[in-house]
């Protein structure tokens, strides 16, 4: 695993609980972490349970006895590694985004491409899909439960840099993230959306915004002087996105990625709706479903508030008995079955480099879109950005 | 009361109620209501308890014994009525939207300008205002308890399109209608967004789209021939409409007007989100105010059900104890009240026709922007389309 | 009608919309009001649309002019009004509940009985059953819904005895209430269970407590010294009853009625579980049923939301269109309609006095066994205690 | 470890995940695992991560590399194991129920209270007390957030046993269960009602009650002969129960343990009302807390939905950002957290096996007063029974 920050935890305890819980096809050894500070990466390891801990990732990706590189760095680095990775003969886990720019995810699909001929498998982490109620959610579509797509309604809402006072990390500047709202939180309901209508978003119009437009410099003491960076700097990173998508059926789609929902702690939601029923999610309350069925008897027709937690439901008989809820973390363990499994089987898993491509493009569309007076973006015809 | 569908019976719903439950500045008697077919009008007169029938609202309007005249007829006749009426020396009720077109909308309220300076009264029926949690939900926003509005996503949800047999009606013809979800619901959107944070709505970006573009042309027996029309007809109004607003502080606000939610009834939801708090209201649920306050201490912050059936909750004291909820109707009392209240005090009642026009000129910048690539328009700037 | 308090402003509202809003096969005219304070009823009458007014109940009674007698007094003197009512040959609605003890109801039943043969009607008005949703619960039951009744859950819940600065009124006195939170509202909730699973209470064993024991006397300045009640006084009734009750099936229900459940308002609330199904349903959202399908397919099983404003549903298509709310006071209006209709039809109303008896019946036996260390009591078994 | 059923699953996860996610004072080996079938538990300690299987528990006990014994047996063993390895000087944590009988849970009480002399630490695995939401309302409790108790309102609810042809296992045996919904999963809500409101339960009364009094018997073949189980068998345990509990300071608490809930999956539920305000929990949402203060502005009081996952509520920062839900497992590492952290400082952890046998012994008057015709029993006071 390379990196080892708030993903590398989520990470661990996927490798760490999947092979407990589950009936894996082989065996999952958590074999070396690799960060820069080798004192903390070192830490790290101890605290997680890996073997090792090193701080070169080159000659760790160079070992004969690791077969799968993840990759939980922040995602300008993404690409080289992966890349690396890839020609290497190892199997790739990417978190998510796949990369910062289009260019850069380009070149990891492409590598991705001609690594699969040789039978080595990547996977981009877009975890949510592995919830088990958004699976469930997928298959209920899939099996036709909502009927022909009209309409997809898709949020995800956070509220912590409400606060004025909140400092201008790096994820607050472009230089750094890349992105804001839109790529880190926004590349979420753009892949849900994809993934649980089985469709694409093909064109986009939509407007990105910094609410916040100053924040106070972080006042920790830097450079040879010594000084301590004081007064404000400006925010060069969106806050809010929201954009409409034209679905490949021609279906539209509404988005909104946020960082101002006041009271919205990290709440993704989805609502596909057919013409024969709907389906709604929201990850504050992960392990409910909730469905409407309009081919029921008129008069007892609503939304059915399913608990997934029962058996027969995605990933659920691995762990506990009906009603005993699961949280955010099971999403890791799911992506370490389903990536061992297509490995052990030699198939391609999924969310695929390509698919981690799409959503990219999406957001350079989006990001189009807003500096073009929010008109229409083909996707994938967008002209790329220098940052995207 | 000109007009007698369903809005003539939920008006006379309020003009019933009002004066037995509130202490009325002044007597309401139900004097006439006026329809172009005798017998039908003076059906529902009997029925709703006017005392009279009539079928030229040109006579009626000049009666001398009159003093108010409603208007509750389709939105086509609304200037023609209400101009006249108010030249006529009569205050004025008029059901939203106020009108079909910018134009007409415009000279309503000049008419409603020239009689204000006479003392006469106008007024527009937004009547979702007077819902008490929404009145309460713009009294915190007035009293500071979100703090500087950040954001604003406010919806309209209905389902009864998605049925694809559903025929033809002149509520889905331009020419009848003048609009769809967004002229029908999608105005109670922008108003009420406009009512509870006091910000204007000063340019929009959207899309307007047609999901089930024919439908079975109704099949009632017509014509001396006795032909029955049968085939498909083209749909020529909108059934969903995303759009972005920009209000006047600068903070962005979302819509979405849909009829093709599965599931959601007469879901009409608005969010408003603040540096210090945030408020949300869903209309299924209309005795319910959410509101988080992120003054309160960190550790129990969270969403506030406040179930506003208290008798410190605007208009809630007139009718029953704590916990006894009201319903959709009431609010038609409310506006009673208000109407009457004003005439006797000699104030403007709210919602003037001033901001009914500002609602249809957001409704015209939307339709001119989604026939613009979703151009950005300024809202006042927009160029008037023939039908609106 | 007799009385002029909260429930009379309710009743008024019922005989004044249901003709308004439904057919009804006879016209109803809100003649004359009765109470004791000869300026305070004219006042009433005037604010509620009744004809007249008047003080002397039994020169009301006899009159030729009047049909129906609603009674909407205290409960210590339905018994009288009530018999003497029907003895003059008028329909009686009688608020619930029917009267302060089981020697009254039992009188009261009898004279219904007579009247009965003589073709005069007689009602109960446990009006929740007149909410859409419950009236619904039950049709779903009897249709099979649930399959066979395994147990029941029923609450009723409100806060407004928490303060402990709430003086004491007369509801808090044994000698004019007969019963606290038991008789009240405990009535309430045991009628509704008998009501939508069509099984009766036959025995119970429970508890009723006071919590706060004494309160500040009321200051209102009495007696010829023209002192004022000060200090404290003796909560003589019950503010909890916690209590089960055996089905004639043999199925336990647990009932709890309290006045010390903070933050509850009004909130009725009852879950009916079986073998092939379950429906709950909350006052407080009182638009709203809750229904469990045991024979749905697994995996999409839940509890369904079903929003009960479709016109299929009871009592729905008079009012508005799908998912525009009704409130509380709705239920007495279609205690209205169906009282007018059976009256004219010639068929008796439900409740009927017999069942009002049958509530009377269990609040003593679960007084007598609260009496007697819980143990259990055979409803109409109990010594009847002087003031049930 | 002693047992590896599916609570060994449990309480290997909290052992696994404990010291990767927190900073415990100590480490943790997952040395052996028992059982008295080989193979299985070679299966288990292989799959859960534990170092070594064995069959004789005493020889493990006796082992001194041994620190913590685990025991996750059913009831009618611990009482036996626990006490021998106190004595061996062994920590014990101990699964809930304590014990099947009220004399062995005395037994064990009277073995830690000796061994607790000796520096040995004793716990008994009441998990939920370990939710954060559930922490959280004890510490707000404490706080005086709720005032004084009024009342509680606690059910456990589950509807496993609606299917008739669920078969006649072991659970629904007296003679190895010793109690059904009771003692399984009443403990739960008497051991929470005790822990968030700091009281003891002091007097019950109460009924309990089977409602498929037979079922089919399971139909493995069995015995020298072969023959399968047919037809169908006795249910010697209760499948519901619903009793009332007087509170050492006199307040009354209500309780239902029941598998007949159909729709209720796990919904374990309890609500605290007191003069200042209210909360209430469900296990089935279990980030949520709902507070409700009556010490807010009262016109926006309310329930207050708390997602209680920020860093500041308890136990969460070991884990996710705010807005990242926990499931029912992790309360088994804080369970372990928590033992680990008292071993480590010297300190009794809480729940003791004192306060396991109190619960014990509310069991065993609930049954009491259930077999006296619902009379109320002083818990402490109760004739024992031979079974409890």
């Amino acid at each position: 695993m390379i990196g080892y920050g708030f993903m590398g935890a989520a990470h661990s305890v996927g490798w760490r609980q999947a092979p407990r819980m589950f009936d894996l096809p082989a065996g999952v050894e958590m074999a070396v972490v690799v960060g820069r500070n080798a004192e903390a990466v070192a830490d790290a390891a101890a605290r997680w349970g890996w073997q090792e801990s090193a701080t070169d990732w080159r000659e760790v990706i160079a070992r004969d006895d690791i077969d799968l590189v993840d990759i939980v760095t922040p995602g300008d680095s993404h690409a080289e590694i992966a890349i690396a990775a890839l020609e290497a003969g190892k199997h790739v886990l990417c978190e998510k985004p796949l990369a910062n720019t289009v260019e850069e995810a380009q070149a990891m699909a492409d590598a991705a491409a001609r690594a699969a001929e040789r039978g080595i498998r990547s996977m981009v982490g877009f975890t949510y899909r592995r919830v088990p109620a958004v699976t469930f959610l997928r298959d209920l579509v899939a099996q036709g439960a909502v009927g022909r797509i009209a309409q997809v309604r898709a949020a995800y809402r956070q509220d912590w840099l409400v606060d004025p006072d909140m400092p201008l990390g790096w994820r607050l500047q472009k230089e750094h993230a890349g992105s804001g709202a839109l790529g880190d939180i926004g590349a979420h309901i753009i892949d849900m959306t994809q993934f649980v209508t089985g469709l694409s978003v093909d064109a986009v119009s939509g407007v990105v915004d910094t609410i916040v437009k100053e924040r106070p410099l972080q006042g920790s003491g830097t450079g040879l002087s010594g000084t301590v960076a004081e007064g404000y700097g400006e925010v060069t990173v969106d806050d809010l996105a929201i954009f409409t998508g034209r679905l490949s059926t021609g279906a539209l789609a509404s988005f909104e990625a946020t960082r101002f929902a006041t009271g919205r702690k990290n709440d993704l939601s989805i609502e596909v709706s057919g013409d024969k029923g709907a389906l709604r999610f929201d990850l504050e309350d992960l392990n409910t479903l909730w469905f409407y069925d309009r081919t029921a008897p008129e008069a007892t027709q609503g939304f059915t508030r399913i608990l997934v937690t029962e058996a027969q439901h995605p990933y659920v008989s691995a762990w506990w008995p009906a009603g005993h809820t699961l949280g955010y973390e099971h999403g890791f363990s799911h992506q370490a079955v389903d990536l061992v499994t297509a490995i052990v089987e030699g198939t391609d898993p999924h969310p695929s480099f390509d698919e981690g491509l799409s959503v990219q493009r999406v957001l350079a569309a989006v990001e189009e879109s807003s500096a073009n007076d929010s008109a229409w973006v083909r996707v994938g015809a967008e002209v790329s950005s220098p940052t995207r």
